[in-house]
């Protein structure tokens, strides 16, 4: 048991010096050395774990979407009407990234098409899904346009959730990410909303904090 | 003159071989051998034009933004009111990014944060301000909501199409992106153009062809 935890521990020690060593270096110039010196392990410690360094990248990125998508569950379950979660799931996901290396470096290799023989689609189908159902909810809720198509709507607010944060890591280096995403609902709020619900609704981008609530992990 | 003529399409053949390997290898795993090879030049005369990899790289999305942004230009010149415009804009970024292999090139370069040292934002910061000045222009003209602010516009379009743009590249090898782009702009009228116009202009999302018009250059 002891062993195991120690085995553990050292994984996610790789993991978070990779994370590290790809946000300095870029995925295509850190080498497994960088990762092993920066997660102070050896490198016969890190080939114990991993065969190379597109699987420690996959490990990344599954570590990251884990992070993110359980946190996003944790708040689906608090049973908000569908609308105020979709928001809040933004939010979340916009703190992990303004906060947490892991997620920076999971996002950045899932959103840098290059990195891999085959891009990587699995977290994208994932929160789509999430987003589809979420606005079928939000439409039988009556907070969102009844004639918009939920698989649409999905298929437009992740994408345009990744342009966000791609932009906004590209041009301020995030730090006017949780504005930009508070910014992105004040606009998609009228062309969601009937008519009738704006008013009682139209204050919602404001959960979107303007500084991260948690402190890095 | 001849010589100089010859020296251009020389160039022109490394950058259309360059934009050919980084897509089907990725920028990382693409070497100088394999740029040569495929655009049917010897590594000497392709170390004529260029002294590295990075510099292909950023001719390429040089020639890219070229393109891209003046086929911009010459829609921006037919004097069209601006929300017919942007809409246009993003028509024909989007015919180039299905049938021109520079500009999907490019553009996946810009968008691979981690190929360079530092990330490329002036393509970004063009279309922003573009965007910027045709939102204003689309207030004045009464087709978009008076009370936007047209830098908040344009700093959510832009990263839209990129994010959009970006998950049509991942997850259906660009097939559906016209399509998809036509949607954003069905989700997005309603949110900026006032209640008593919507009418004459919620047609505008179909200038988005779903077919490509234009060949491959």
């Amino acid at each position: 048991m002891v062993k195991q935890a120690r085995a553990q521990i050292t994984r996610d020690a790789i993991i978070l010096g990779a994370a590290k060593a790809f946000d300095r270096q870029g995925y295509g110039m850190a080498s497994i050395a960088d990762i092993a010196a920066e997660a102070s392990v050896t490198k016969g410690a890190l080939y114990f774990h991993f065969q190379s360094k597109d699987e420690i990248a996959h490990a990344v990125i599954e570590q990251q979407h884990d992070r993110s998508f359980s946190a996003g569950a944790a708040i689906i379950e608090e049973g908000l009407p569908a609308i105020e979660t979709m928001i809040r799931l933004c939010a979340s996901l916009a703190e992990q990234l303004v906060t947490d290396p892991i997620v920076q470096a999971g996002i950045r290799l899932t959103t840098d098409v290059s990195n891999f023989e085959r891009p990587v689609a699995d977290p994208y189908e994932d929160w789509l899904r999430t987003f589809e159902t979420l606005t079928a909810r939000g439409i039988e809720e009556g907070d969102i346009v009844a004639t918009l198509d939920p698989a649409m709507i999905a298929h437009f607010i992740i994408p345009s959730f990744t342009g966000v944060q791609l932009v906004s890591e590209t041009l301020a280096g995030r730090t006017d990410l949780l504005q930009r995403v508070r910014e992105m609902w004040t606009i998609l709020l009228p062309a969601f909303v009937p008519a009738d619900r704006y008013d009682a609704l139209k204050d919602l981008p404001q959960l979107v904090p303007t500084t991260p609530a948690a402190p890095a992990s």
